[in-house]
């Protein structure tokens, strides 16, 4: 099946926004097998985007919108659909409910135009829309399928997720199922990986073998197809066994939206264990990494931001002979450092990182060199040494990452 | 004249990275008055590539490419446009230069495919890549000028701003000067400051007036289009008069790069005086906002993440009183941790945060609600309650950047 993705909307032309719906979905459509040929942008003018939609039925066989199904004016592409493929608007009752609902529940008056958000074009198949009043919807003409999806991504992004992919599954040619496993690495480069499992991606067949990198992690989704999940489990395993024998030591984690930190914290509530941070050059990184993960609070207790040695002297009791003979960046402070955050706040783990982020050296110790700290309750304390390459923004990135995956590692010592 | 851009390779088609280059692109386009109609992405393959450039062509007087300049045999943006164009391609001798210097001084042998990144399309205007080997390049024919550019945006960003966006100016039919100020806002969402703008972003033609949002700032640019930059300066002056006598106490400063933290940690570096925060909900965000600034070790003390009642007591001299009737949420604790981080850690100013950053309430206490308080050398304390919306992010986001902007008013008044 050959795929294109056409998003609608002026303020894409304009640079207000970049097109990431098209990255979202082209993602999707290659865990599936669904070859996505072409991205286009088109402003809101219904001309243009009917040159676009004629062009993309031509040479396509799925055309997925995104975007320009809203209440105003500008928005038309429902409308100009519908003149290419001719057929009528009609109101799907149950987005009108929907959107009723929503006024009267908010006691607000519904203006007229927001009765636009729930036509539809005759005939189509509708996607619901759990999280805003415009429902999506799926029409073929002639032998192009036509998808219409909302723009904005907190809308967009579930939809496909629950009615679309499984709509589109149905529309595959062999009815099959997609069964896939999402390997989450640190302490690998995205390119080291490739290398070390090159062989396995260059005769990847079924399953699938993918390496993407975000915020520092590298990805792993391998996908197999099969007739059943078991018979799609079945091809994964040896290739799993594969990937686990070569490169098992980086593998923090498995499944889709399990970064570092979310993985640390659900193991620490998991385990009914806490975890306390003292950060100089991360400033606050690790911490807020950390916070971010919604029910945090019942495993963090807090952290110190020592920017300067009167900080990491007076509030964490690093002495000034340590940091005058050893330095603020070295092994013996990281040490002291996670010792006296976590006895200070009385948690499982302390965790400390101190370093170099640039862009100037200090102490005459280079840029990216870093040191992480890790005391845990009845172990010895561990600490690693870095040495980290980019700018500031990067090396505290991947030193704050460090730090929890080396945290990672200390509780299965636990 | 209308533009276009179309940005090449297969990793866009895979959902790997976004379009990030036509946002930027766009965006600079959008500054010089250019309009762009359409965005195109086509993979590495030389038929539909042709296809794509056929159809910019016809439509477009301005096409700009991005990606497929490289050394491998998948990059064929210059073959592809070279045929369509009917010229030959030509070794560039600087080009060239700075690719066998680059190896020279690695002392790494040079592979063969290497040389192709010097070759340019014969009679094209060539376009330095300081940041990478192989050029840019613009050529014209019949009516349409094509522009060839780098896929990495670390390469395409410099060359644009340094060597494109001149040869662009030059292009446009009357000979002009692009002349913008740029203001920064926070406190006020995109849509209010929109509305209290409206008359005069309706009428806008010279000056332009273009809000965007970003990372919960809100941005505004005037650009003027004059013979001479004075003569432009004579036509934003107005307007900036007009924009400050109705959104001023927004605005805390002008220029691209200069995000709230950025603006913060200059102004402090520039008065002595320093600075260090308190905070609980936004769970060391501040503080890494403050440390991401290169230099920020001069004024920033370090900050101190008290995510439970036990670090607001114990480390920060809370009372357990006020924590049991007032609770960590409020405007007394808030005080009292702006005041005493600011003693502890020997501070012009202490800033603190605390808040109920969600999915769940918390002591009764709604989702949204933060305090923030800001102690100054000198000064009475204030505390500023919040009510924000939105999902755990970007409230713990806005929380932090209305700190930092809270501490820059405070600023003005000492």
């Amino acid at each position: 099946m050959r795929a294109e993705i056409i998003a609608v909307g002026t303020e894409l032309l304009l640079g207000q926004i970049a097109n990431t719906n098209a990255q979202f979905l082209s993602q999707k459509l290659a865990q599936i097998g669904v070859g996505v040929y072409f991205h286009t942008v088109v402003g809101d003018n219904s001309e243009r985007l009917l040159q676009v939609i004629r062009l993309a039925a031509e040479r396509s066989d799925l055309v997925i919108f995104s975007g320009g199904l809203g209440p105003t004016q500008d928005d038309l592409t429902k409308e100009t659909v519908a003149a290419y493929v001719g057929v009528d608007l009609v109101t799907d009752a149950n987005a009108m409910k929907y959107i009723e609902d929503f006024f009267t529940q908010r006691g607000i008056v519904m203006t007229e135009n927001n009765r636009k958000q729930a036509l539809v074009l005759a005939g189509s198949h509708v996607l619901p829309n759990d999280f805003g009043m415009a429902p999506g919807m799926a029409i073929r003409h002639d032998s192009t399928t036509f998808v219409l999806l909302p723009g904005p991504p907190s809308e967009l992004y579930p939809m496909v997720d629950r009615y679309v992919m499984p709509y589109l599954i149905d529309l595959l040619p062999e009815k099959q199922v997609f069964h896939s496993r999402v390997f989450r690495f640190y302490g690998i480069g995205e390119s080291a990986l490739e290398e070390r499992l090159l062989d396995l991606i260059e005769k990847q067949d079924n399953p699938t073998i993918a390496p993407y990198a975000k915020e520092f992690e590298v990805t792993l989704r391998v996908t197999a197809r099969a007739a059943t999940a078991e018979a799609g489990e079945a091809l994964i395993l040896p290739v799993e066994k594969e990937i686990r024998d070569r490169v098992g030591q980086y593998i923090y984690g498995t499944g889709e939206d399990s970064s570092l930190h979310e993985v640390l914290v659900n193991e620490l509530r998991k385990r009914g264990e806490s975890i306390a941070c003292a950060e100089s050059c991360t400033g606050g990184t690790v911490a807020s990494l950390i916070t971010s993960v919604p029910g945090s609070s019942s495993v963090f207790r807090g952290g110190i931001v020592c920017y300067t040695n009167e900080v990491k002297n007076q509030v964490l009791g690093v002495s000034e002979e340590v940091l005058a003979t050893e330095g603020a960046v070295s092994e013996q402070t990281a040490k002291l450092l996670a010792e006296n955050v976590r006895e200070k706040l009385g948690t499982t783990y302390g965790v400390s990182v101190t370093g170099v982020a640039g862009p100037d050296s200090s102490e005459g110790k280079p840029v990216g060199l870093v040191y992480v700290g890790i005391a845990a309750e009845g172990l010895p304390t561990v600490v690693k040494e870095l040495r980290l390459a980019g700018r500031r923004q990067a090396i505290v990135g991947r030193a704050a990452k460090f730090a929890l995956f080396y945290a990672l590692q200390m509780q299965k010592e636990r």
